[in-house]
């Protein structure tokens, strides 16, 4: 069942901080980073590296950011061999600096992009591949592009030095056969040094099933987060991931420790997981924002009202 | 996407009865199937057909015994085109009586049986049949069940006039290709005129896919529940299921509506879904008796410690 090129990377600083404008503590970043390290995961992902001309400090919490110095000063002192990553996105990019990957403790920049933006994509990720990272080119809401624009993005990142080319259902509206479908059309039009990665979202209760299908269908690369965390209906959990693939090296106590110390409390403040707004968004296959909206009024639980003013609008 | 031969089965009452004892109120039951009436659902299942003698009414609610006289005070006066069915265990079999098919407002019986109790599932699916119900026998267990046994139970049922064999993962243990090596099994060792089930539970967070994955390869008896109720970390939610298929004649509103007014109050009482007990069991392949014992104690969330102790002994 093990596959040893399987790579497993959490998001849950990255992709949960979506949700509280990445407001985590240093105390619970040190903790994840620690029993991540201890469970045997190949990547952290810190955050976004993005411009404060774009994204005000007033605004966000330190993981908008990931400054090197913040990051150093978070893993100091812990042994690890979790490698770190941060995301970048490609059409909110201004003055973002990256040093050399030698003076950095950024391992790997993934670069998230929409199929338009894939030129801004591809030069980020040449400034990143020059400075020594490892890249990966994340595309994200595939299941609204035009498939023969996406081809043409794939074909484009052929050419490029990535090394690791995602599958993102953003919208969570995939099921096994469309996931089967698109990781082969990467496989397709990428060269076979290139990887593929998958990452899913929640709606439909199908973000671990899906991985596990891009697994089966050669995918490497392979997005978690604890306990699911992550914008509207979460994202994979990490502890069924690694349920599932049986690396000896894993240890899945740390894991289970964190969740229980720090996820379950954090569901009292803030909110992720499969909820009726967000499977409709997912079955509709659409953006979340409307469901995360209604989530914080107090028609939050109007679920047949909901569905049938997003049946019957579009966005 | 929509194969009319596809037949859904809700089995809120009856799998739900497990966590409060069957003790639903009358209105939650009538209101169930008037939703799932309008909702276009094809079987309800009310609960157990269970004898008085084995379990006696002091610790039970009406929905372990399901009286023909219970069941149609619940029904009359609703516009349904709805059938009926209720479960009998194999292996807890007395006195339980049946009438003909015409004088009782049952449509259909499922026996559920472990594979060492065929035999009794047999006697009580000829009896049922006799009577003029459509029948099905549900094998639990599966996944811990020895394939040679499973095997030659299914080739006596080959030979039985049941109408549709299922595959349950009691568990919550099976993943994608464990389904579908099953659902082939068992269509290898089944005439052609009899039907497939599919009944999943969800530990981790696979009863959807897993359900998905049946479906693909020709399972047309299909089991969900409202939001997923059921036992430990419950079962496939209907309403993904009704995403899914997409047949016209679906309609989700009131599946929603009734999830909104009736389940989401109703977990503030009792529990079901994914919570990392159930995963744990789910991933060891264990019957989840030892996480709901847990779920009841104030150690309820020390999941590192639960799944070490578990990981470590066996039952």
């Amino acid at each position: 069942m093990f596959r040893e090129k399987i790579k497993v990377l959490d998001c849950t600083i990255r992709d949960g901080g979506l949700i509280n404008n990445h407001h985590f503590t240093d105390e619970f970043v040190r903790a994840t980073y620690k029993a991540l390290s201890e469970a045997g995961i190949d990547y952290m992902e810190m955050g976004y590296r993005s411009s404060r001309t774009f994204a005000p400090e007033a605004d966000y919490g330190p993981w908008k950011y990931c400054d090197d110095e913040k990051i150093s000063q978070i893993i100091d002192g812990i042994e690890s061999d979790t490698k770190i990553s941060i995301m970048v996105d490609a059409h909110r990019v201004k003055e973002q600096q990256f040093r050399p990957v030698d003076e950095s403790p950024v391992d790997m920049i993934r670069v998230a992009t929409y199929v338009k933006d894939i030129d801004k994509a591809i030069a980020m990720l040449n400034i990143a591949h020059d400075l020594g990272y490892e890249t990966t080119v994340n595309i994200m809401a595939t299941s609204v592009e035009v498939e023969k624009d996406l081809v043409e993005s794939l074909d484009q990142l052929a050419k490029t030095p990535v090394d690791v080319v995602y599958v993102v259902d953003s919208y969570g509206y995939f099921y096994c056969e469309q996931i089967e479908y698109m990781v082969k059309l990467y496989r397709d039009h990428l060269p076979p040094e290139k990887e593929i990665g998958i990452h899913c979202h929640n709606n439909q209760q199908l973000a671990f099933s899906n991985t596990i299908e891009a697994i089966i269908h050669n995918a490497n690369y392979v997005d978690g987060s604890l306990y699911g965390i992550g914008r509207g209906a979460g994202n994979c959990p990490l502890e069924l991931v690694m349920g599932f693939l049986k690396n000896p090296k894993f240890s899945l106590t740390p894991v289970l420790k964190i969740i229980e110390d720090y996820m379950i409390p954090m569901l009292k403040n803030i909110e992720w997981g499969y909820l009726i707004p967000y499977m409709v968004t997912g079955i509709l296959n659409r953006h979340p924002r409307s469901a995360i909206s209604v989530r914080k009024t107090e028609d939050k639980d109007k679920y047949a009202e909901f569905y049938e003013k997003m049946r019957d609008t579009f966005d």
